[in-house]
């Protein structure tokens, strides 16, 4: 797209506009530089003086910015940069739109099952049986196995690997070089020391409008499945392991990981590094420091954890605190005994 | 394999048999669901019941379960789950088994040499003089460089990469996404704060029936080689920097890095998320719990260290468990020195 | 190269040369083994010995070395170890060097522009526009989106891919599997619990003579750009989000993660495993300890920093050095409270 009036920019950014919706946006710009068919946005109340004289025909601003200018529209959000850049997304043309159709180099199964209007680039491979959904794309480098499942309007971007019998919705983004469907990591020891390995038979389920960073790794379920809930958030360098379920709109940053069938709850915010034990389960709405290490479960919706071993955060702060204060325990440990000292020797 | 004798089936899982070792299992199924010709287990007392009505033909107990049942074949084990996991994988049949053969669109150098029975994926890139063993599979999309060498009978999975001169053992599963050989990370500080890379020279040698997850990486040495020996199990994520060596059968967890020329030694059993410090020299048997941070060798058989720095569970965990008693420590010592201020005042 | 004077090979290692410069080098190896025409090498003063009866032609040693022998060439340096593997690098003939040319399974599009002498590998894919500089290699299964831009002199190993609009400089090194460019991790919440993902318009700039570990992940700016800058060095599996710039000449050990639009200066040392919070400042030449949580900004030059939350050297190693003291002084607490029982009970 690279035009729209404000009234579906104002719905884009669910503003609340001041002007006339009919009028056409075509840019997106500084507000120093925009002219008109322009939209900008303010955001610091510093740079609200140049609504008096910019040319932009819209401006993006916050709730509480007012101007008495009746010849620049005004879109009241809640963040403007944010809705900016909303909208600055609609109106840039993609520069990479993977074209429709197979690449004469990639390698389709005659059993595969394409939707409409897919893309499948460059030297992908997709399996036996293997069902992609109308509109997504499949990227170079890509490897689908056999009887694997993606949904519609999904993007698998280049060199991902989804091993056999794994399923993806409709609407998830899947960023580079992320494995889906590796074996979970399960060992029977043998008495001489060494590891007979465990069949891991079972598949991973991602749910509708998942995005998953670079570079993850989410495993098959030994049986059964590893299942990303729907509107769950990965970053880069995640590991989930066999039979964990992540819940709905849960956010991870990156390098967390998740160990073998440990449950995390919907609407939950866990920071980068964090490390959680396997069958434990975390409960909804918690939130998790980074780099916490988390040995147990924690259940009560909304607790915030961190630390290792991971604890509330009221009840380790008090500790921590302390230790800073160690020395100066000490010290006074060792002016009461010499006080004491000189009191008996008296 | 679709089906398998009561005996063959009590050999696999090294169990003992109570009945006729020649009956033959097609199918494993749940307890409530089985019929004859399927195997099912009993691995919690609570479904002990279940024994007396159900129509399999044979069921996988522990030690402890007896029936009186004269009909139905019993099969002792330490775990019946695990056990009941591997008749499953035997009886399942595999759904995504590499064709036999060269893909039309594998690049193969002409001087590769191929044992018999192998598979080589859709756009895999074999180079010059590299060796593939009998019966292994390179999967799709899969780089090996020049000079490789792959043993018989082992799996590497889709997008990995090995580069020149690396030797991987039989037996051996290779997840995708992991790179094997890259450079180590070796610099030589100028005057002017910049750096001179020095050329890593080595290879990686990865011996017999190791596991290594995926998106892992396992740097070539300096000179000389880094090495995983015999029986490893290495999870998702994992860093192996240059020089090191990870001793036989021993198991490390997800997202651990080593860092370059330490070695561990035999059946230790690493967490997720351990950093080791470069140069250290870890013993046999040791277990290194997650997160921790170990600065130092650690060489007495069967250690169990843990933390940062790591130290062993009985000094550390002392000193841990009082961090949570300062607040009550200070308030003694303000007790204290009232006492003695309220003594010193008579 | 597979031969060398002794000029070239001082200058090489920038020692110091007490012998004949014209004289050719073939071959290093070791010290017991060399023969004329080869170079070895002395690190440790127990070998000095070997220095009276070794047939090589040169000796590289440390600055303190001497002997008597005017038929053996000696190149004085700091660190001869170090040094000999420079010598070693270039007289090795590299054993996997990409074949000059576009490989036939390559697929490059018709709008790149591609330099002299630039390797493309099987099955490497070359977006729109692409530019890539002479005698850059681009080994197989490599995917550069549209409009990349990639120096001259530079590698990018097997399965890196680099996403629409980044630029790569001269002289760069990528190892494999490394993503460049992927999405960076921004999501508005909305009041339901779901997100909306903010798009990631932005890029990265790789500068000059940077060298990216295996499995990394650079993600590409919401607006503006992520920047690795010159002379950068960063080790496997490492993170950097959206808008960071990491600056010249700093080294980031393995599985380190920065969060989104931190800066960190030049000539840092970062260790493995550490973990930098969102928007904050590190200053130039400072060193994080391994695994450290960075959780505010630190920004006066050659500060050494760790530990959770990281805090500086001095400072925390005196709390933390007290917790292992603590049962001593707990116990020293209690018979401060007897020896006060006593004193009043008389």
């Amino acid at each position: 797209m690279s035009e729209m009036t404000l009234r579906d920019l104002t719905e884009l950014v669910k503003g609340d506009l001041v002007g006339d919706g009919s009028r056409v946006i075509r840019r997106a710009a500084k507000i120093e530089e925009a002219v008109s068919g322009d939209v900008t946005f303010v955001a610091n109340p510093k740079y609200a003086r140049h609504l008096e004289t910019t040319q932009a025909t819209a401006v993006i601003v916050s709730r509480n910015i007012e101007t008495r200018r009746q010849d620049v529209a005004l879109v009241r959000v809640d963040d403007p940069y944010i809705s900016f850049l909303f909208v600055l997304g609609k109106l840039t043309p993609p520069t990479e739109l993977l074209s429709l159709g197979i690449h004469s180099t990639a390698v389709v199964d005659p059993t595969a099952v394409l939707g409409r209007d897919v893309g499948i680039g460059a030297h992908a491979v997709i399996g036996r049986r293997t069902v992609i959904g109308d509109r997504t794309r499949i990227y170079p480098g890509v490897v689908l196995g056999d009887d694997v499942r993606i949904g519609a309007n999904s993007l698998v971007y280049s060199n991902v690997v989804i091993r056999e019998k794994c399923s993806v919705g409709d609407d998830v983004i899947i960023h580079p070089g992320t494995v889906i469907g590796g074996d979970g990591f399960g060992f029977a020891p043998n008495t001489n020391g060494t590891y007979d390995k465990i069949p891991q038979l079972g598949t991973v389920i991602v749910e509708d409008c998942v995005e998953i960073g670079a570079n993850c790794t989410v495993d098959r379920a030994t049986l059964g499945e590893t299942r990303i809930c729907r509107g769950v958030k990965l970053d880069n360098l995640v590991h989930v392991a066999h039979n964990c379920v992540v819940g709905e709109n849960t956010v991870i940053a990156a390098q967390t990981g998740i160990s073998g069938s440990t449950k995390i709850g919907k609407n939950c915010v866990v920071g980068g590094q964090v490390g959680l034990v396997g069958h434990i389960v975390i409960g909804d709405r918690i939130t998790i420091g980074a780099q916490a290490g988390v040995t147990k479960s924690f259940v009560e919706s909304g607790m915030k954890i961190f630390g290792y071993p991971a604890r509330e955060m009221q009840h380790r702060l008090r500790g921590e605190a302390l230790v800073h204060q160690l020395p100066e325990l000490r010290a006074k440990l060792r002016a009461l005994e010499k006080r004491l000292d000189e009191l008996q020797s008296r």
